[in-house]
């Protein structure tokens, strides 16, 4: 029996063990994981490990069974080389290239890659994936660029629900990676007003980069009134890329007249909300959270194109056993956008060099 | 001076005062009314006059200096005949004829007629109307008849914010005045599967007649499951026309994946939300409130064509001195549809006979 490292989370830590290398079945493809981002959600459930299983639970992701103590494999933001086709599998793509694809195995009741309980995720040296999924990445593009696919799919498709016209004022609340992929999917819509907004003056001028036209720092200005007194009167989008519950409600209270407010938050705490603002102001409150295959697609073309520049998005890389130390860097500095974790080498956290 | 009644609402309840008649200042109209419905949010301000006002002034639509002693004369869905033009005033409808219009006052910086403190409601034996608002009542349609046209309005707003589809599924929770006018709306858009819910039974059997193709007894049943089960897929769009809080977080948890939830309710109590259903549900939360002119027209022109069978929507009539025991009533036997006052005369409560 092979092994391998793999990064589990358990009892709200993260932790280097040694498991079996999972076996393909029919549909699926074995593929090594050359590079997988940090997500805010991966450092969400590590930290609310108890509170997240409990919506698991209510949602029949986790079963009554699994307990805080379960374990999950982290990883669903991913660059992989292709090691080895399960049987009566069409190897559409060869061993040794390199694939990318939405995290869900459609072979395995529609399992979450890097979320579901007993299934692998991408922090490890080898995962599973369905090669009915897979998309080629592009020749020339690294593999921590090919990796940026999914958070920018997850800001596209916030921008895609929150069906902003011309003409209509986008206000992006919190600069971090889902943050700039919805300026950056927002820029290439052609929306020209973009107000940007984070306490973090290097993710301010991050932001402006990838095209916010107005810059705000929440801690000194109200950059909901900045964005209406910009709109004049039209129609302000608000998507709230910060993940911090309380502050939906407070957005509701300040919102203009007949705001759509776009949620990309995974806001698993009960919160108190005062609907009665959201009645008088007509608001829209429009949640997102996944993103089409095509959508996908789309993303991982737009970065093979060149169209992006997926540079200023990644800030640090680590090896797989410097995880741990850099889920407690990421939550104490808030200047980093996306570490990279390339799970088939050892190493501690080091800034990204482009 | 000349004095009239008026039903003025103070410290939580409804009494009948005398007050001067207002005069109509230019571009202003003097008008007796007719007919007044009582809304349900007449009856909420009354009996949560403390947190509707403490809304009021965070919404600018009170005074610091106004306290819970401040009375408010009600009354915002009426027929009114036209008694004395302002100054300067074109007099498109001559004295004596019959009006209504949206309870705005353009003139009097946008001051809402039967909501806006030191403003005259539709509850009194005269108040004052923008003449440039008046829409003629079609000859033939009874004043009670003419008075619904607002809560129609509600109703046909709610439903042209929804964005409904054809194949959508629609389930209207609550068969209260407002959901009966969503029934209504959705009916004459083609809508063909309504489900409707209430527990009242005769509440349900006037739903079926305005046009549901399936009633549901919530105590009984889950009203959200037997409507994503006739969906089978489609997308099904929850309207909210209950007034009760604590349902919305209910409707969150129960709706099917991709549902949009319509809150015509105007909640004013502090609620707890669990966003994460919404969220990984992908839902939209879209609030609703007013209607524009438009929608008020068309309601009043449905009306007069004798298009929608109004009857069905009253319930009750009632004289100026008989509001108070109304009130009551309302608040106790949920049988109600709409009560009609009629100020013009006095009264108690008594049945509505077509």
């Amino acid at each position: 029996m092979e092994t391998m490292n793999a990064l589990i989370m358990r009892d709200g830590s993260i932790g280097l063990e040694s498991v079996e290398i999972p076996t393909p079945e029919k549909g699926q493809v074995l593929v090594k994981s050359l590079a997988c981002g940090i997500c805010g959600s991966d450092l969400h459930i590590t930290h609310h490990a108890s509170e997240v299983f409990d919506l698991y639970r209510r949602l029949g992701i986790m079963s009554d069974a699994q307990d805080d103590h379960t374990g999950i494999m982290l990883g669903h933001e991913f660059c992989a080389e292709v090691v080895r086709h399960g049987p009566q599998t069409p190897q559409t793509h060869p061993v040794g290239s390199r694939v990318t694809c939405v995290p869900i195995l459609m072979t395995q009741h529609q399992a979450g890659i890097g979320v579901t309980p007993g299934v692998v995720g991408a922090y490890s040296e080898y995962f599973i994936v369905d090669e009915a999924l897979l998309l080629a990445v592009p020749d020339g593009l690294p593999n921590e660029a090919a990796a940026l696919t999914e958070p920018l799919a997850v800001g596209l498709h916030a921008v895609n629900r929150s069906a902003i016209q011309p003409g209509d004022v986008a206000l992006v609340a919190g600069c971090g990676p889902i943050g700039l992929a919805v300026i950056a999917a927002l820029t290439r819509r052609g929306i020209e007003t973009i107000v940007a907004s984070d306490p973090n003056g290097l993710k301010r001028e991050l932001a402006g980069t990838l095209g916010a036209s107005h810059l705000a720092n929440p801690a000194q200005e109200n950059e909901v009134a900045l964005a209406s007194g910009v709109a004049s009167g039209q129609r302000v989008v608000i998507f709230e890329c910060i993940g911090i519950h309380t502050l939906i409600d407070a957005f509701i209270k300040r919102a203009p007249v007949g705001a759509r407010l776009v949620i990309t938050g995974v806001h698993t705490t009960p919160s108190e909300i005062h609907y009665a603002y959201a009645t008088v102001k007509e608001l829209d409150l429009i949640f997102s959270y996944y993103y089409t295959a095509q959508e996908f697609a789309e993303c991982l073309a737009v970065l093979g194109d060149g169209e992006l520049a997926w540079q200023h998005l990644l800030t640090a890389k680590v090896g797989i056993d410097g995880v741990s130390g850099a889920f407690d860097e990421l939550t104490r500095n808030k200047d980093h956008i996306k570490v990279m974790i390339e799970p088939w080498r050892l190493g501690a956290l080091e800034p990204f060099e482009p």
